[in-house]
């Protein structure tokens, strides 16, 4: 680095908070880098990204282009072929022989008369790269240096050779780099692959996956439910925690202090005798059996995640082996969780301030460990906004550090500064405020919000529709027709999306004036009638599948709404970059009435010619419309649909970027 | 600092580039720090602004306030008294005894039976703050104490104790701050004196200030000038250079080669056997008449501006006393300025890459520190952008070590990166696009990109309406309205405006198809009849003293522009934060013909009631209208005026902010 600046790297792309956090993306995404790169007076430079994969032992070098002269601007695409961290800075130097060349070319164009001292200088760089590099680059460099001398008594013919592309490569690449700089920032991207991104979730309790209560579920038994739902087009299976649950002051039904002989606990309440987190509940099966269920579900292209939930019933081994890991009151006695007049009882929480952190930080790290040796590479994180977060920048680099496939999904309801710094700290997906956003306004700015490329790059959302904690106002009141309406917006506005089982049955008692459920299968084990009437499973095929199809619905920041006179209708497009894929979704929000309405579509947000009108196919229905830049849409969600989700028809090559 | 991170400290402002530079402010401006500060969990915490002024040995604490509890966003503000570089970051803790008052209020209100063992928690909190301080603030911790022991067995009247504002500030203030985080970057506040933003500069050349080309001014000669410019309202008068002027290779009128015995030459060719950078040019007095003429602007309330030019004449006695510091070619002799096919033979350019770069570098902090000694506090700089910014850095660093009053205008007209970095790096103030936005969007364009808070927050535009350099076209073909018109535009658009001498003369005659002057003054010695008729005497008084008269004109910020519906003409407003003082200025931007126009003023823009009407006062004519949310404006630029500067007038207390 020279002594003082001399070139100005700046503004350098992507980054987060100025390169203090990675930005994210996924393996196969183009990557292009971009830097404001300038220095004083008129000499060329020359720039690169460096950079450094995964699996690189040493950085490689990509040379960068100026491709916005106006602006200083550059720029390089950088390939995204691993999985894992992705390190990059970028240089640039003074291409002292192109300046030459530049400066010659213009003495040369204004004939002045003598210019020997101006090629000798020129000679002088090019003798300098080849003694200064042995092998076929001395010898390329040799060959030009021979060449120019050739030519050095005739100007305008030494100039031809100086300035071909081969000559102002080689010397861009052998010359020197004395006045070097490097951007100050190391720039990190994490590459993930495409799960990250793009998935419909499927939650559910193992010990549901029964038709008898008394009889509650095993990995067997919800190993044989794994080809429905393979059948309706989930790819990740969420298990609520698997783990034994403690007896000491288990919760009954609704929560109740007090549990029945019967009354199976909640999966939250971790930890008995059987084991802690890295044991599975006797009555779900053994590890064996989560094995063979695991495997069945990567048989039929899904994946498990588990819950990771760092909190102890006062059963578990921990609160024996490490009560210095808890919150103990002056008596010895342990604090259970509790938020007055709230009471967890059945729960102790992890005291993060322990003067052993570092015993307690490896222990949890070792449990994901545990599960990633047991092939569960996806792990939705349960109230991390109560833990440092330290811990998880450092739980989630150590994890990556050998598993960089892994994936953690950050259950964090709370103010948006956490909400963003968790998912900057590395969590690959958060949930997010969706259940809370009902109305066309309050969908439209959140979705703005999540879809700008500055939010996207590393803030990835996971629509969930409802939860075994979230049972939203708008399904208790809107019924089936809501239930479908709220699908829809969950899985084409969010690339990722999910549903807590029972949705599909349009469950929606809840515990009167709240948004919870009665009879919560947190406390109960709940059999279910899977085929019931009224069910959805036909509509989430339909949805799912759209889904998978139609890679424009994979993303997020290609999220374009359009103008709708009706202020119950929404509606959005998505389009590839390419063109080749758009879709339209429009939504009729009150699931109450049908509504009419015009909705205007900007051809460039599908990829359309202007003023031609182009065919529409609705992929939840099969009906095919013609549309144009206004279109007449009517939505029953009573008698009919709630929602269209249109795809774009074209001819071959029709299609234009957008 | 904790082992890991517990408390986020993000998005701290102001700052530029994430803190890379200095944030520009102007001494008494109300200084408003802000974070983004928040931890897992539910515990409270404190936090402060921890600063330090340029004469404070040490660092001071202002507490935070949250004042955004939903975006987890806290402020102090910082008090701006002294000139120079203050220093700040920004530091927060968790505030234990707060969060445990908090905790018990809720037991407390929840009724629980035994808060015995909480309770106890309090009181070793404060005996451990009594234990670890003396005198008074262990006094006030025992006090406590003394208080809470006393109500021990009364939660509720304890509580009362415990949760006084002036318990809580004073465990706020002594409580332990075992986890305090700290921003890592530490932020910088460049506080000016108020003319580094607001002033009306007047530029010329001593020489030309006699009434006899044969016989060239003197300082004495300008210094008899100087009432009359103080009389029209300026506030500093820079100078073209006036130093010793080469006589190898001098330049004839119109930069021809080969100056006749009389040509003065361009006083941008420094140096001679009478000296250098730290000499003046004999012809125009000693260095005694300088200090004479200094003390005389000083004695009228101006101040005078140099110009720096890093450039030598081959007669610069650097040339011989430090070869190594410019260009030299194989044959030892030096190489002049060039840009083929155009050739500077009368100035040598100095190499800043020389090996001596730090004696070079140290001459010209000399240079500036030398004339800093004889009064000058603000130097316009010629073509810094052709010099590296490490130079510039450090030059205005250290300068300011020992003179923080002293001003640096950047003469960089180059593409934006560069002109932004420039003024990154210390600059106070920068020349401009502003010759070249002519049209309602070029102007409006430009205007909001520079009066943007990010971008004024660092880049203090300074308006030049012409310079030696630059004779802009409408000028050439508009005549004295477009010179009144483009007057009125500068002065009032920003808040350090300019003009070159000869502009209030309406002198245009340009080299035919160019935008320089015929007969540059560079060249040629000009006497200028000042009270030539036509000229522009009386219309800069008025303008001069409605920026003066008018606060809401010393700002940038503030400005709005105005719904207009004809092309031609252009309208905004500025206002004080307090709404206090407004000014509305409409501008036909058409120097040929009348216009008229509607001009919607939103009420907010200039803080009047909605809906009520109010009186304006042009500034510029005294006539008064009623204004209201609509207004008919017609300006007629040939037969009567190309502007209003209409002065907002209401009643006093009618005021809102802004």
């Amino acid at each position: 680095m020279p002594a003082y600046e001399q070139i100005a790297i700046e503004n350098v792309r992507p980054s987060i908070d100025g390169g203090r956090h990675p930005v994210k993306m996924v393996v196969g995404d183009p990557c292009v880098v971009e830097a404001t790169i300038f220095r004083h007076g008129h000499d060329r430079m020359q720039a690169v990204v460096r950079w450094r994969g995964p699996d690189d032992p040493q950085p490689r070098e990509v040379p960068m282009a100026l491709v916005e002269p106006g602006l200083d601007r550059w720029q390089a695409e950088l390939p995204l072929k691993a999985v894992g961290r992705h390190r990059f800075t970028v240089a640039a130097w003074t291409d002292h022989y192109a300046s030459w060349v530049v400066e010659l070319t213009k003495r040369v164009q204004a004939r002045q008369p003598d210019v020997a001292s101006e090629i000798h200088e020129g000679l002088t760089m090019v003798e300098r790269v080849s003694r200064t590099h042995s092998g076929p680059e001395h010898d390329e460099a040799q060959a030009l240096l021979g060449e120019m001398v050739k030519t050095e008594s005739q100007p305008e013919r030494l100039l031809e050779v100086a300035s071909s592309p081969r000559a102002l490569e080689l010397m861009a690449r052998l010359g020197p780099r004395a006045d070097e700089a490097v951007c100050p920032t190391e720039l990190a991207i994490m590459a993930d692959r495409p799960r990250a991104r793009t998935g419909a979730w499927y939650e559910l309790f193992v010990r549901s996956q029964t038709s008898d209560a008394s009889l509650p579920g095993t990995f067997r038994d919800a190993e044989r439910r794994l080809p429905e739902l393979s059948r309706l087009g989930f790819d990740v299976v969420y298990l609520a925690p698997i783990h034994p649950i403690g007896t000491t002051n288990r919760k009954g039904p609704n929560n109740q202090v007090g549990a029945g002989p019967n009354d199976p606990g909640s999966p939250w309440a971790i930890g008995s005798p059987a084991g802690g987190h890295k044991a599975v509940e006797p009555a779900l099966g053994t590890l064996d059996d989560f094995d063979h269920f695991v495997a069945a579900a990567h048989g039929l292209g899904m994946e498990i995640a588990l819950d990771l939930a760092i909190q102890c019933s006062p059963d578990h081994p921990w609160v024996k082996e490490h009560p210095e890991w808890f919150y103990q009151r002056a008596d010895g006695t342990i604090r259970y969780a509790e938020n007055p007049p709230k009471k967890y009882e059945d729960i102790y929480p992890v005291n993060f301030d322990t003067p052993d952190w570092r015993g307690l930080w490896d222990a949890l790290r070792d449990v994901v460990e545990f599960w990633v040796a047991h092939g569960v590479k996806i792990f939705r994180v349960d109230n991390p906004h109560t833990k440092p977060l330290g811990f998880w920048t450092w739980l989630i680099e150590s994890v990556h550090q050998k598993s960089p496939d892994v994936l953690f999904l950050a259950e964090a309801f709370t103010r948006p500064p956490m909400m963003q710094a968790l998912a900057k700290r590395g969590f690959t997906q958060s949930y997010t405020y969706f259940t809370w956003r009902n109305t066309k306004a309050e969908l439209t700015e959140y979705l703005i919000e999540l879809s700008d490329p500055a939010s996207a790059s590393y803030f990835r959302p996971n629509f969930f529709a409802n939860t075994p904690d979230i049972l939203p106002p708008i399904l208790q009141r809107g019924g089936r027709p809501a239930f479908k309406m709220r699908l829809v917006l969950a899985a084409t506005l969010s690339p990722t999306y999910g549903i807590y089982s029972g949705f599909e049955l349009c469950e929606n008692e809840p515990i009167p004036g709240r948004e919870e459920y009665l009879h919560s299968e947190k406390y109960e084990v709940k059999p279910r009638q899977w085929d019931a009437p009224g069910n959805l499973n036909d509509y989430l095929v339909r949805i799912n599948r759209a889904r998978r199809d139609n890679p424009a619905l994979q993303h997020l920041e290609n999220l374009t709404f359009l103008e709708v006179d009706h202020d119950e209708v929404i509606a959005y497009a998505k389009a590839t970059p390419d063109g080749r894929n758009a879709v339209i979704v429009v939504v009729n929000l009150d699931p109450f009435a049908a509504h009419a309405s015009t909705i205007a579509v900007p051809p460039e947000a599908i990829g359309v010619q202007p003023g031609a009108p182009y065919e529409v196919e609705d992929i939840l229905t099969g009906a095919r419309y013609t549309w144009g830049d206004r279109n007449y849409v009517h939505l029953d969600p009573v008698g009919g649909e709630p929602a269209h989700v249109l795809r774009v028809i074209r001819r071959a090559g029709a299609e234009t970027r957008v």
